[in-house]
């Protein structure tokens, strides 16, 4: 740990909490107890003007559209090659991720981690030109190593794909690929030249990874409930009130609000897939879960250039 | 490690191509593509005369059918019932899984956890006599052992329901809970008394977790291609194939043969969804994988009661 947890956060009672809720889990609920889960999208670093991955998603269509007509032609694709990505977003989750999936189909599993790896590095970001890499949040990246050192296991449970994150998470977060959950194409065996592949399709793998899906496919892959979660949406609702309710262990649900005009973006945490679900604040109030103020509670958003 | 790593192995090949492969792969791969995988049934505990979790079943059943007569008179309850578990099996995954994920629908999923865990401690196996969590292979602990020692993270990838499973990972082998893959249940997540739960269900979640669904739940839950493999049927074909092909690294399957009537069993290893596929045996000596005597390379195969 460095000489000083949370050093990026200010004194204040969000900090308050995430201290005292560290020390205690460690004194008081066993090691195989202490999960934390994390959404990763406006959690960990910055989902605007766009989510990363729709920004990931814009290069690979202007590669594709120029050979493939019909995909140049649908509304999702042209608003995004327009680099209208408030229009992208107002067709829906359904037709961005049809076009999202497509760009990759086809492509082995490897072969896209490499793909999705390279461009994080040195895709710059449309407002803040820098590398997308660089814009993960400077104050949850301490927070999840103040959890590290106090015996917890840190899990990604994200809306976004899950083989887009794990190619970047152990070097932006330092999870490993086996420690990120999030939404997935379906892939397909395939013998060729001697040996065994996994092809990506255009499919969806059951349902997005937000709200329900979020609790269940924790439960699918870590298979135990955690007792720390963090998100910013109400997609993420599901998941604090799963970590804080039907324990016996001290639990602690944060929202990062993003309120910070001058320093990142001013905006409600909506979900992807009900925009008319109740703001992530107001279930927050009710519930009790510590509200984070980027404004207020982090002395800086992102990691020096 | 112990002194002696493998100790229970008795000089020969398959212990020589073990310890040539670990230190090789120390020496030569990247930390993070050190993955092995290990089936569950037959290559880390005892499946004869029965799965274990058949067992479990079993005593489940025993419980229900008693208030149940639609259940008491199917073929493979009164089989099971009977004792006759080559009967029940005879009946095939379809009925044997539908009876086995109806004893505990509607159970919260920590509810089933605590069960199984407190079976598996005290259930007394029907041929050993012994506590079914007493039966796991000491060569096969051992060889976990060694590869850990020589940074390999393992992962179980079971045909087993992977809650079952999950509820002795860490005791049985020191492996962590999300260090699990196998068979599951669908799982609906239920608010109650102002808490969320997840409810287990009747219903199996897409495949059972045998032959190609393995490669592809590999890839889902651990997201990289395992280096090494351990399997003993015909149902960890896939694994063994995928785990040695199309990787510039170095690479092991190992085939656990069950040839010791006197110690064990003998018999050989058959796929659970598909009898009819090629014997284990045969792709092992094709393919080159190393063949594990458990009569002739195991100097012991339980630990010391």
């Amino acid at each position: 740990m460095s000489a000083e947890p949370l050093a990026s956060w200010n004194d204040g009672p969000a900090k308050q909490a995430l201290l005292d809720f560290a020390a205690h889990a460690e004194a008081s609920v066993p090691a195989g107890d202490r999960i934390a889960v994390f959404d990763n999208d406006g959690t960990l670093w910055c989902e605007k003007p766009a989510y990363v991955q729709a920004l990931y998603l814009l290069q690979r269509l202007q590669e594709q559209a120029a050979d493939d007509p019909e995909l140049a032609a649908r509304p999702v694709t042209q608003a995004l090659l327009e680099g209208d990505l408030e229009a992208a977003a107002a067709q829906g989750l359904g037709p961005l991720a049809e076009v999202l999936l497509a760009t990759d189909a086809g492509v082995t599993a490897e072969a896209f981690a490499v793909t999705a790896a390279a461009w994080l590095e040195h895709a710059p970001h449309p407002h803040f030109r820098r590398p997308c890499a660089d814009l993960v949040y400077a104050p949850m990246l301490e927070l999840m190593a103040l959890l590290r050192d106090h015996g917890f296991r840190v899990f990604i449970v994200t809306g976004g794909g899950v083989e887009f994150v794990r190619a970047a998470s152990e070097r932006l977060y330092g999870v490993s690929p086996d420690d990120v959950v999030g939404s997935a194409v379906e892939v397909e065996l395939e013998r060729r030249d001697g040996r065994i592949d996994l092809v990506r399709t255009a499919r969806l793998l059951g349902s997005p990874n937000e709200g329900a899906p979020k609790v269940i496919n924790i439960q699918a892959h870590v298979g135990r409930r955690p007792i720390f979660a963090a998100g910013n949406s109400a997609g993420d609702r599901e998941m604090l009130e799963y970590a804080t309710t039907g324990t016996e262990h001290p639990s602690l649900a944060i929202v990062v609000d993003h309120d910070d005009a001058d320093r990142e973006f001013a905006y409600e945490g909506k979900a992807m897939t009900d925009p008319s679900a109740e703001a992530i604040a107001e279930t927050a109030a009710r519930a009790g879960w510590t509200v984070v103020s980027m404004r207020d509670d982090w002395a800086r958003i992102f990691p020096e250039a």
